[in-house]
């Protein structure tokens, strides 16, 4: 009985996935905040290099992987594939359940996937220092390590209630070379303007973070998701999934991921919605969201803002407005009102379904599949695994053996506390009203209607 | 240029080597404490189950691991070996370092590799629930993994320093369904009697462990280190290295790795230790233990109990004396007074070499190998880095192509407060001074001398 499928080095994928060759029409353009039209790589140059605008833009099917970065992803790739015999006996499921573990990374996270690419890019434009925010801790821990791994210098800008909640992350980008800010900060504008939001927001921290970088030659600025080029770099998951998979005789009748702002779930699910669209498959995809912050699930498809204070282009996707600030769950990987427009737009198509998991619920499917597994999941795929049970028990109820393919992102050990207040029953399940998610939207920009 | 070797499932090992049956003589016996003479099977039935015994007595030359527990090994063995190309150019060495990675188990070290395996002799004895102390946390999370697996229950008595600096570690605990006290606790008659040290020590928590296993029929102790059968467990480690290091068409000159109690550096090396003695190989040994707590470099060849209360049988053993209370420095996992007996004889023949190294030299190291190779270490396997440094520097001024394995224990995930003290300069070089340890040693127990 196999439990692991790990490919050999070799197999790490040559090139990235991009999706956007391959779907009908023209996608949505991102528009210039100041004028409305739709926004060129020139909007881009002030804080991106054009290696990175370049991927943005492109429509070609397949971005080759730099040697360099291949070399770096062999510390880790291929991640393996694991065959969950011990949970699916737990769940007494006929389905068969697969997970992707990018928990094995040095930063515990699918992170380094884009940000190693990135620093790249960034570096062969003669970049010095890479400037972001981050949420959990996950993308600025991965960025600090990829700045470390080619030399430039790395500023993080921490949501506040994650800089509070994670000082073991703070101390891991620092042993990486990289500093940290808790956000909002007085150090900028933007940060000064949302002092009254004292627990912050990754539309905060990215406020702060776009703004020190438009300011400075030789300092960029570092996305962890929602925008194509980030998105691609992702894809490496899901092409040794499907490899491993083959390995292991399978093909999924349904991938699940969760979904803050969607690069991971892409860079899982991109690979196989090609081969639905290109060879017939009819694979299902499955997003989980937290319900405290259920963008694809309960907010509208409109052009809004990628950040709170709105300096980035306007961006069609699904979107609980850019000034909404969420509750402070413990996944601060997927606080964020947005998603990746090329996500949302297959979710707008009907291609990609999405749900929406309390947070009690994921810490207990979390702990199930601990007791079962031995990870410790990261709180942001707990909700995927809740969300995978889910499909276990419901291929059991209609007596199928289902495939299924979860995307395990990252491990928790970063998130004990948060385990910890899940054992102690301190944690809550936070929901907005109509009515306040109606306030958030009320402010949306003018753009031109999408829904 | 391959950096990662993994061997395929199928090639985890079958049996575990027990190089009792290699080495020359009769090893000396542990002494029953009360009347002095050999300690027997009968001295150990009170708190182990007799599959675990017969291992420790046993001088078969190898043991064939069940299969029930090689399916839990499954999970995330074998673990890989990695060729530290990073590092070698970092500092420009024409020596080869290799790392045998144990920090992919579920609890992020080398642990679970005994700890499902003394599970799963208990649950055949119909043992109901394991008691056990943990110093770093990590044996402790280790043990709660594996009664999870095998439906056991778990109680942890975690050493007081550890437990106020690694409140993550509990919550892990916790997470796979422990239970963990501070130690010393007022649970026990051992306990009690050591109040005056609040920090802690592992002797006391394991003093606190035995007394709660010896009371009660369906409950046992489990220990993390020191005894045969647990360094029986981790050959697998060993074993895994050389079939990689022949995937890779190298032997290692040297092998170094971090000794607490012993059963890390004992799984890596005797596999290769019986390799000199049948084939003639001449690798070396390093063992790299804390300046603070010199087992090995400065403590006397004497028997002397496991514990410090005197309940464990007399061990020989390199020994700073049983109620030596380490300080409280950051390696959690090395403050022990002693050492595997069986590693210990090794020292004294001269077959294995042993080197002490400071705590800060041992986090600087830790850092320098975090920046070249991405993984952050533990503290344990840090000092393990410093020497591993050392050797390769020592190759490169000698002009030789060393070929060097390095035993990267575990991951310091959990121990990122003490790498953020490293940050702030607040690290201390604790020593102790000869007549410190002088006053430990004049309370070693009446028994035969061996030095």
């Amino acid at each position: 009985m196999t439990t692991k499928y790990v490919l050999d080095e070799s197999r790490i994928p040559t090139s990235w996935v991009n999706l956007m060759a391959d779907l009908p029409g023209e996608p949505l353009p991102p528009l210039n905040p100041g004028t409305g039209q739709p926004a060129g790589p020139e909007d881009l140059t002030p804080i991106f290099p054009m290696g990175l605008i370049e991927q943005e833009v492109s429509t070609e099917s397949e971005v080759e992987i730099p040697d360099e970065v291949r070399e770096i992803y062999k510390l880790w790739r291929p991640t393996p594939l694991i065959r969950a015999h011990r949970l699916e006996r737990e769940l007494d499921t006929p389905a068969h359940i697969y997970y992707k573990y990018e928990g094995v990374s040095p930063a515990g996270s699918h992170k380094p996937n884009s940000a190693v690419a990135q620093a790249y890019y960034n570096k062969e434009a003669g970049i010095r220092k890479l400037v972001t925010e981050t949420g959990a801790g996950q993308w600025g821990s991965a960025l600090s390590l990829a700045c470390r791994m080619f030399g430039l210098e790395c500023e993080v800008f921490m949501v506040g209630v994650s800089y509070d909640q994670k000082p073991y992350r703070r101390a891991m980008i620092e042993t990486w070379g990289g500093s940290v800010h808790r956000s909002p900060t007085d150090l900028t504008d933007a940060g000064r303007s949302q002092a009254s939001h004292p627990t912050g927001s990754l539309g905060i921290a990215i406020s702060e973070a776009v703004e020190v970088a438009a300011k400075s030659d030789d300092t960029n600025y570092a996305l962890g998701s929602v925008l194509n080029h980030v998105c691609l770099h992702q894809t490496v998951i899901g092409q040794e999934s499907i490899a491993a998979m083959e390995m292991a005789g399978e093909y999924p009748d349904v991938v699940v991921g969760c979904v803050g702002g969607g690069s991971n779930f892409a860079g899982l699910i991109y690979p196989f919605v090609r081969a639905n669209l290109r060879q017939g498959k009819t694979t299902r995809f499955l997003g989980a969201e937290p319900a405290a912050c259920p963008t694809l699930t309960r907010g509208t498809y409109a052009y809004d803002f990628g950040d709170t204070v709105g300096m980035t282009p306007l961006m069609p996707m699904y979107t609980l407005g850019h000034d909404f600030v969420p509750a402070p769950l413990h996944a601060g990987g997927l606080r964020y009102h947005g998603d990746a427009p090329s996500l949302c737009a297959l979710v707008k198509e009907g291609i990609v379904e999405a749900t929406a998991v309390a947070q009690t619920a994921a810490f207990e499917a979390a702990v199930r599949f601990a007791s079962c597994e031995g990870i410790i999941p990261g709180p942001e795929p707990a909700h995927a695994i809740k969300a995978t049970i889910d499909e276990a028990l419901a291929a059991k109820e209609a007596g199928e053996e289902r495939v299924i393919l979860l995307g395990l992102s990252g491990h928790g050990h970063f998130d004990m506390a948060a385990y910890a207040a899940y054992h102690a029953g301190e944690l809550e399940d936070l929901e907005f009203s109509e009515a306040e998610m109606q306030d958030a939207l009320d402010r949306l920009p003018e753009a031109p209607s999408i829904a």
